[in-house]
């Protein structure tokens, strides 16, 4: 077993415990959490059954608790750690024309104002990362002035930044459209990166792999972001043909495959590196648990194929120009089944060798089922 | 004036007067709606204002009422009609899993229920079509059987058929993706042709100008439905990436124009040819009466102009292998400013020479923000 | 062993032996056939490797000879038949701006001539399929007339199905751009569909996997034209971007493996069905004999999966809409490595176990590179 | 008149006046240049007509010349000026696998050494613009090393940036993809950035119109690369699905509008801001000359439209949230036809009041058509 495999480490959302949909319709499911206390049980219930994912994000305010030292022991005795801290500035009326953005300087300031109460949450939870993904952006063509905006943009991510402690990053993500339909203020990677590097050291970009236009080379935007030291971290989940939110790896895992080999071939797997891996999806039609679960088992799978990849000889068939040859490398590695090397791997670890069936069948599922009656179950909204 | 701008008639959704959004956020408005009679009130507005919008289409069960008789007449009050009756199972928990799709005989029952419910609803507003758009699909391959299914489709809908009367019509929309995110029902105009052919003649092709893939040549679509007769109507909006629902016209001016040359060559301006033109969009950031209102003498100008195109200087033009000249008097009917001549018109007809300026200076929008207080303003959901 | 595979059999295109490129260069490479009858050595060397590709199309002009019964001999002589005749309109100036659809009626004889020509052809090799794709469309809104294109196709094409034996088929192949920009005459399956249908029962459809828009879910497609019995044949290939003719399953093996499952669904694997599959990619820069084994090797690898499928579990799984475990059957399929027990298939019938490596060391790469020296390499000049 | 319209001046390129195709056909056209004397003299001639292009862009091979003083000579004699070198590192059979970005050091070496030999035509013809494209990229995964290309690129440019005189400007332009499919080594405007950042102040960022991913929103990259300074030049064209290369505007004038308004935004129709308006096209089937001045009178419309945007209105609607109002007010201009104020401003400065009439009236057509007999017409090969 690569050691690499051995110390992988998958971040939860918490939101991915919660219902969600689309603007049709989001459909609720028995046992949904209604607490944020009930989503990081469900977070250490994944983390158990497969080893894989220690740590949960937090959206404020989808995950506000007037006691944060309080909430950091709940995930702790589940097993768990609190992770990277996520603002959420897209749902109060006030930002309908933007937030970090916004032409109004009152209006951008209680965006940054809630951004500052982030970071005392990241005091409270130990939480290295202050993650931002703006819905800012325009429907129609002259509703904003784009320059205006990203200059903006700019001057309230810096008071943001500057409110930073020393071991703590903001991670800027950048998205393609959606909310916004005409342009958002932060739609590709070279955005997000301009608006880093004028930050600081501290400053990173986080790439969501759902959040590119159609025939986007994600791999290349991996390679490039960690060749330039400024890959934060990654959103996983997948897509057919918007920011889907599907399992990572149910769309294309040929394309993740790729992905997890340039972040071997970057050094991301070091943990030093500093690269944090999370998933960001939603489960509109499947039950929450075991798509997590799926989910951090297919990262893991890539991974484990990914590692399996011949990297001498790769090199020596692209030197010689072998094309057939070098592809053919790759491909050995990706159609190799790590399923069962990672079962062993897993039961020497005391873990169940398949975490799918374990989880069915443990009762679990229908234990909160039975138990989270009543409520609001949590959801975009709160 | 061309004859055939001045019978030109655009239907309006009721359902764009109500607050719409994204799966982030819907956004409220003062004004907004609370019941069916105040988005017909509306709608009647914009035809007051335009001359270019006699009728309002209505969603079941959104705009449910007790009395439709009454509706109607009351639509009449307003100097409008009702029209097309466009049926919902996207919404009920019951069809997490499809509807007239569904692998369970008693859901198709229910879905199928719904649209009989809807063809008595038409037999009560003298409407003539029923408008019939699945979310039915799957997210995740594997998920439902892709034959099965549209074998099911196949046969619900023969069903529904059955029940419609000599004038009326059943008009199939398709739609690429979205609520589905793997695969939908109805995709593309060749299932909806395939599904409509096999019903009978008074089965058509409903064509919403935001359900394609990336760079798919819409006024292709558009001829290819005229030829072979199945083009039921429009659902107009505009997209820059998604199914955005952005303004007609807005995104994309150009294709509009392009869009309706064909309408025009294949004879569809002619009452008589049984197309109708609709509007579908959702106003999530603008006022949603000039919104319409702008909608509507989008089509109208953009229809102006493609009756300006010289056909028979453009065919001898095209005979000749003239790609230069061909394009050229094209575009030199695209580049006439028509809105002088519209503005001429339309006060020869007692409507305001300019719509957008005359609403906001006639108060109604101050009107109804300073009544309709209170109540639930009208939405997607009800 | 599953008697489906065994009896697979995928067609190779003649023209994948010679030089292909892109606008910018097409790079020569040693060892590329000068003739018609060195293709069809070269197609009968991965045939015999590896047991999967027992014909050969051929592609007219490019593979023109006097003697077709000659060449049917040379095949045969090879181990191999002779397959699909491929008409070709689109490198004769003449057809600058159309052949089939052409405003001039002289330039559409010239091109149902041809097509006539290619049945004579068809009469001698014994061919059953007549395959047609057409360049024909324009590059500027205007150029042409949408609606004339489309119903002088019709006339041609009706005229060369009425030449056709009881037993020959017309397959129309249909293709979203390229070479034309703005609008191609037969873009989408759609349009092929309503043209084949309007000819006959021998007139089908031809899916190339490398010309939809972005987004598009294949499968569908294959579902929807087996459902309706008319899905002639495949073109495989596969692509990033636009029509990039790489290897089959280079670019999303998952999908290949998806459309076999739905080929499977379909009933397509029955001989009886008559669906061809072949392969039209193009090897412009790996080589092109081990670059067809490698694409005959990844059909039936993913076929070999798309076999493994739990049909009756699925099926269950399905119906109960447990999503996740729908999707777990699938996914079950996709990773089993097949590879080990094809090999053993391989051997069991005197193949080699590994045919790309038994190739490489076959010597037969020096051998033609050391005697195909002089004269002109084939491309798709002629 | 505004004088920043009468100061505009678009650079053509001399390739643009040769033929072009597709990878399936290049069709020959009578007239067409021979040398690049009759490149320059046909471009010279669309100044004529236009007053809009009083510069030629060479490109290098194609249009080698042993004596680059006397061809600068020629241009003067014909009132124009020779503008940007374009270099070519894709047709020579040593960069089938890469240029710049090769693995061996001997062909990177040759790769650079071009650029030196075209940084001393730059000297002779008073060139101040180097501008480099690259065809580099791979079809499969793992044909190249992603990261070590991206590597040796930085190395290979910062050679030929140290070798530019102090008034010399490196420009690199970026490609979603084609000719390579799977990944090309400068994708998109970040990497660019990336890479040009490095080198220094006089090193530029090119932006080709047509080398974007489905959807992208130009006219935001067009803004951020004004806004931090490095937007080198434009290649003008249009597509509809991929690199089309079509006249500028004949696709998406509307998108055209929004870049120039960006143009105008930025500061960048000042000549002082350095950037490089020029045409990239391929009149694969419309006449060259015609098409050329078609291209420049496109820009011109497009930029006279974009000038006229009421920009205090529009901020005063940009600041009030008024997003019908903002959207109005470009459309506005957008909608004026500017073709007769732009016919009276030709004439006042001797030019034809229509120059695509006044060409087609010339008899210049004729005459090159009548002389240029014999020889090897020019295109993308010599």
């Amino acid at each position: 077993m690569e050691p690499a495999l051995a110390s992988q480490a998958i971040e939860l959302p918490s939101w991915a415990f919660g219902n969600s949909g689309t603007r049709f319709k989001v459909f609720g499911t028995p046992g949904t959490p209604r607490t944020v206390q009930e989503k990081i049980a469900d977070a250490a219930t994944v983390h158990r059954f497969t080893g894989l994912a220690p740590t949960v994000a937090l959206h404020i305010p989808w995950d506000h608790v007037d006691d944060y030292t309080a909430l950091r022991r709940h995930a702790e005795d589940h097993g768990v750690a609190l992770g990277t801290i996520n603002s959420n500035t897209f749902q109060d009326d006030v930002y309908k024309f933007g937030s970090l953005t916004h032409v109004d300087p009152a209006v951008r300031q209680q965006a940054v104002d809630h951004h500052l109460a982030c970071i005392d949450v990241m005091d409270a939870t130990g939480s290295r990362d202050l993650k931002i993904w703006l819905a800012d952006g325009t429907n129609y063509p002259g509703q904003g002035d784009l320059r205006g905006r990203q200059d903006r943009l700019a001057e309230s991510l810096a008071t943001i930044y500057d409110r930073l402690g020393p071991e703590q990053r903001l991670v800027l993500e950048y998205k393609f459209f959606e909310p916004a339909f005409y342009h958002t203020d932060v739609p590709d990677w070279g955005t997000s990166l301009v608006q880093v590097t004028a930050l600081g050291e501290r400053a990173m970009v986080c790439l969501d792999t759902g959040h590119h236009a159609p025939g986007t080379n994600i791999e290349f935007i991996v390679m490039q972001l960690l060749r330039v030291g400024r890959l934060g971290s990654f959103d996983f989940n997948s897509r057919f043909y918007a920011d889907d939110d599907l399992i990572v790896g149910a769309a294309d895992p040929f394309q993740l495959f790729r992905i997890l080999v340039e972040v071997i071939r970057g050094g991301a797997m070091d943990p030093a590196s500093g690269v944090a891996f999370m998933l960001d999806q939603c489960h509109n039609v499947e039950l929450k648990i075991p798509g997590q679960i799926r989910s951090v088992l297919n990262v893991q799978e890539m991974t484990a194929k990914a590692l399996l990849v011949d990297t001498d000889a790769l090199a020596e068939a692209q030197a010689a120009g072998d094309v057939l040859g070098a592809n053919g490398i790759l491909m050995d590695a990706f159609w190799t089944d790590v399923r069962p090397e990672l079962a062993r791997w897993r039961e020497s670890r005391g873990l169940p060798a398949d975490p799918m069936r374990a989880y069915a069948e443990s009762g679990y599922q229908q234990q909160i089922e039975a138990e989270r009656v009543g409520g609001q179950q949590a959801g975009w909204g709160a």
